[in-house]
């Protein structure tokens, strides 16, 4: 099935976006099964009911293709509400990586797009300013927002507390690959608001 | 060249001592330049300057070859030694984990393997009992000394505060690929002392 390309009144190409989610699932679907190493654009176009002619009209690249596919997959993921609590953002903030990493169409696709990022330093930095950076500036604002209410020191150290938040879960689920058991996470968040010095805020008047 | 097999008294062959670590340094180094699934046991045993009979003397696989090459490295890098405070082996113990995962030879191995492991649940379980396990046993005996001084709550959460310690470096050295920076293990000690309750051991009588 080819994408029908219609012109708008400038002149340019209109692109769906039908056939633009359906692409950016098959690329997630063929991350998942075959790795970045062995994806080709011709099995997205396949899984995805269209032409390679659609992949380049979007992306001039496999490369730019994957990281628009990761990023639209994977920032959404790392928005966290605004719980009233800094306890609350936390424990909201983990149950969000957990949810990430263990998403049955994403799990295997992190821990193979870091064993390729070692080998290809252009996709480390294209992940890292599409995926990495945008989810991180989530993460800040639930740090923000704790030391604007007074439940963080206004000195705390954003980059450790990061990866003090996410790097748990990665190491647990796609490294040791063990089950977090009950009670990992609410022990986690216990651990967590020792080391980020984490206090009640006060009562406002 | 191809390995002289002697025979023993009890008639057993003799495996030479150098050899087995030629093969393991050439196990490693095609491990790091290939990854797993590329790496080939004819590879292995050219680099190694010896034959493929030499290899399946030791091993009888492939996994079985990898996994003693990646223990035999690995697990005595978890080593620590006891510097008379928890505050003292932790700094050593992060300062070991960095060492691991930093060292030229072996930096991109873990990756690759964590990828594969996915893909690969009896290479998972095989890496987890002949690296993972061991490597934590090292840690927990830190964590038990602490307890025993007095520095460590009795009732803590050694399962989880192994993660704590290994996980941030893996996180930003292997996935995240961003420089520690400087002070970067100092704030890290800092953090994990708070997030484990660590205190000073109190002065015998």
């Amino acid at each position: 099935m080819s994408e029908k390309v219609r012109r708008n009144p400038t002149g340019a190409a209109v692109l769906r976006p039908q056939v633009t989610s359906a692409i950016s699932a098959a690329v997630l679907d063929e991350l998942a099964e075959q790795g970045y190493g062995r994806l080709s654009m011709e099995a997205v176009a396949k899984r995805a009911g269209t032409g390679k002619s659609s992949l380049y009209r979007r992306w001039p690249s496999k490369q730019e293709m994957v990281i628009a596919a990761l990023a639209e997959f994977s920032v959404p993921m790392g928005e966290v509400p605004d719980t009233g609590s800094f306890a609350g953002d936390l424990r909201a903030t983990l149950e969000a990586v957990h949810a990430w990493l263990a998403h049955p169409r994403f799990s295997p696709i992190l821990p193979d797009l870091s064993a390729e990022a070692g080998r290809n330093p252009a996709l480390a930095q294209a992940i890292h300013t599409a995926v990495g950076e945008p989810r991180r500036e989530l993460g800040a604002a639930t740090l923000l927002r704790a030391i604007e209410r007074g439940e963080l020191p206004t000195d705390t150290d954003l980059e450790l507390a990061l990866d003090l938040i996410a790097a748990p879960l990665y190491w647990r689920m796609n490294v040791r690959r063990v089950d977090l058991g009950p009670g990992y996470l609410d022990g986690l968040v216990a651990h967590l608001l020792r080391a980020l010095e984490a206090r009640p805020a006060p009562e406002r008047p």
